[in-house]
Parts: C-alpha cells; structure tokens; sequence
C-alpha cells in the first residue's frame, strides 16, 4: 500500500463514519469517490486490492467496512497528541472538534509563558515547556503537534525528539526535516503544513494557470 | 515549470526575504538548499533552468534573486484574501503573522454571527455573509480561507465561486472539490489542508513504517 492509497483509505474510512452516524447502512462505490474525490472505479479497485468485496448491486455494508478498514487503519490504538506553544492557533486546535470523529485526542498542551499555562480556561492541562520529558513519558505520547513561533521551532523539535516523541505534524514557516534515525530505529514522521506557502500558491496558480499538474 | 519546481521557488523566495531581514548579502546554493528542504544540486538545476547565475564561489546576490524570483512569481500584484468563518481558528489567521513575509494580507472576515461580526476586538472588518457579493466586489479579493465548521463548507464555496472568488484554501474537513470551469474561464483553484486527516496519517504511518513514499 503506497501513501496515495493511505489517504483515499483514511478518507473513505471518514466518510463511513459520518454516513454510519446519519443513519445509512449501505454504501455505494460512487458515494465513496465522491466523499474522497475520487473514481469510483479507484474506490472498487482499492477495496479489491484489500480483498473487501460488495453484494452485486446491494453496495457494501457500512458498518462491516468500517471494522475491516479500521484493522487496517490500526484503530483501537490511542490516538492521543499534545501541542506545543499555546498561542491563538494552539488554542484552536486545542478546542478543535474535527479531531474526535477520528479518534485523536489532543491530551495536553505545552508553553514558556507561565500567563498561558497557568491560564484555567484551557481545556487540557497545559504544562510549562520545562516539564516535557516528564509529562511526554508519563502520558506515554508520541505524536506532537508544533505551533511554536518559527524561530523556536527546530528547538522545539529536537527537544520533542529527545523526549521520545516519533511523529510531529508542524505548523510553524520552518520545514521541519526527517530526523535521522538511530540503528534499528524508524525515521521520525514529519508532515509540515505551510499555511502562507499554501495561500501563496493559491495565488500563483491564479495567476499563471498553466503550471497546475 | 511544474508544481513541485514552484513550491520550491515559493521556499526559496521566502528564506532569501529571511535572510535579507537578518541583514545577509550573498547566499549559497546549499543555505536555500536547506531552507527550501532539497538539496543543493537541486537548487542549482532550478536557477540553471530559469538562467539565474550565480558568481564562482561566490555564490548569489540575495536582492538581485528577490528581485529575479518576485518576478517569476509575480509579486507585486495585490495577495489580499478573507475569511469565511470567524471561530477559534478563522480568528488565529486573522492575527497570523506568517501572512506578511509573503505579502498576503486578511482584508476582511465574514460570520454568520453577529456576535462575532460586531466584535470591536477584531483586526479587520467583520461582515455578515449577507453582504458577502457586495464585500468582495468592493475589494476585489480573489482569493478566500474557509474556516467554517463542516456542515456549511461546500454552501460556502458555492456562494463564494457565485462571489467571484476564483482561489479557496479550504480548512475545513470536506474535500472541496474543483468547479467546473466556464466555457473560456480557467478553472478555480482549491487547496484542502485537512488537520485531522495529516494527524490521522502520522499516527499511520508510525504503525506501519513500510508503507511510507
């Protein structure tokens, strides 16, 4: 499985949830492209390739796809993540409701400024940057996410490396780079999501519509 | 030139406005390299194509590659957007300060709520979507960040294409999905950056490190 194959999984596996929860019991390959932006026959062919076969026009059982894409999805696991640097967009996502659909849970946040740790309005503990390593291991975390101004952030991910973190999904300017991996270790999983750079392309491409794959 | 080419170019224009701030003269292929997370053969095939040359050892002039580069990018053209949906997170952007490097501004924001659109607190003008034609128009604003929870993301891109919003960056969990373009009209760009599906990715792929690209 490559990671094109990944996304549109995840997607579908989305889709059904929502469909589940809005009372559907079946599913047709078309309502799966649509919900992924795919085809349907990329929807059929990715289920064939996960030997996950539908009834001849009946579509496919909502509820016994969503266990058989969750076992490979590796459902069940904690989905548990903590932010790092609790500014306007750390808060956000602190409060953000599009994570529970898919079981992530953001369980902690993490600042330098004792004015924002200290804050009792925040929904999950919100610990000072000092404490990461005692508070990473004791919540057993592994995924971080960073939204620390951009001249902290190559600090801030090495010191979540160091304090065992393996996935980080980076908010800050700064493309954060695979970290190398120690002998019989797995790489780090860095995503970077550039949100000026992503706006700046929009208006390139509008600007110069050939360049578009 | 491809997408992957312009990502860069938009990197390396960004890093080149870094440094120049922090009073550098000269870079080197390697330092773009490194901002840009490419290697700096890559960086030296990019200007090579474009016939940007820099001196042996020398390496680059950054003013006169600002300069090289805005051009290809066509800055200097107005990067104005605005924000429909003016929760937790459409507000972080309001106030985002990675917008400016870029010379993208938030003009303007729009809500449903009046709660929302007569804050005073606000850095720019709040509207009620009411007034969304009459707004856009009035500014002549291209490009739009949709911020809105799920449920009124694809209603919102089709008040907005109707509008004359051509670019979308859409934050919230639906895949938008391209507009069918008009008889001679280029067709809208959209970009989706799905938070939770990135985190749903980095949990993955920690499980199964094989299927990573």
């Amino acid at each position: 499985m490559n990671s094109d194959m990944l996304i549109r999984i995840t997607r579908y596996y989305r889709a059904l949830n929502r469909l589940r929860a809005i009372g559907l019991e079946k599913v047709f390959a078309h309502n799966l492209a649509d919900a992924a932006g795919v085809s349907a026959a990329v929807v059929r062919k990715d289920f064939s390739l996960l030997e996950i076969h539908g009834q001849k026009r009946g579509g496919y059982e909502i509820t016994e796809l969503i266990e058989r894409l969750s076992v490979i999805l590796g459902k069940g696991e904690a989905q548990d993540t903590v932010i790092i640097g609790c500014g306007r967009i750390g808060k956000a996502l602190m409060h953000y409701s599009g994570f529970e659909p898919d079981g992530i849970r953001v369980v902690a946040g993490f600042d330098t400024d004792p004015v924002v740790y200290a804050d009792a309005s925040n929904p999950v503990p919100v610990y000072p940057m000092s404490r990461l390593d005692e508070v990473i291991a004791a919540l057993g975390v592994k995924v971080a996410i960073i939204t620390v101004p951009e001249s902290a952030a190559a600090d801030t991910a090495e010191k979540l490396f160091d304090a065992g973190i393996r996935g980080i999904l980076n908010f800050s300017p700064i493309t954060l780079k695979p970290h190398p991996a120690a002998p019989g270790e797995n790489p780090v999983v860095i995503h970077n999501i550039n949100i000026a750079l992503e706006l700046e392309q929009i208006f390139y491409e509008l600007q110069f519509p050939m360049v578009r794959k």
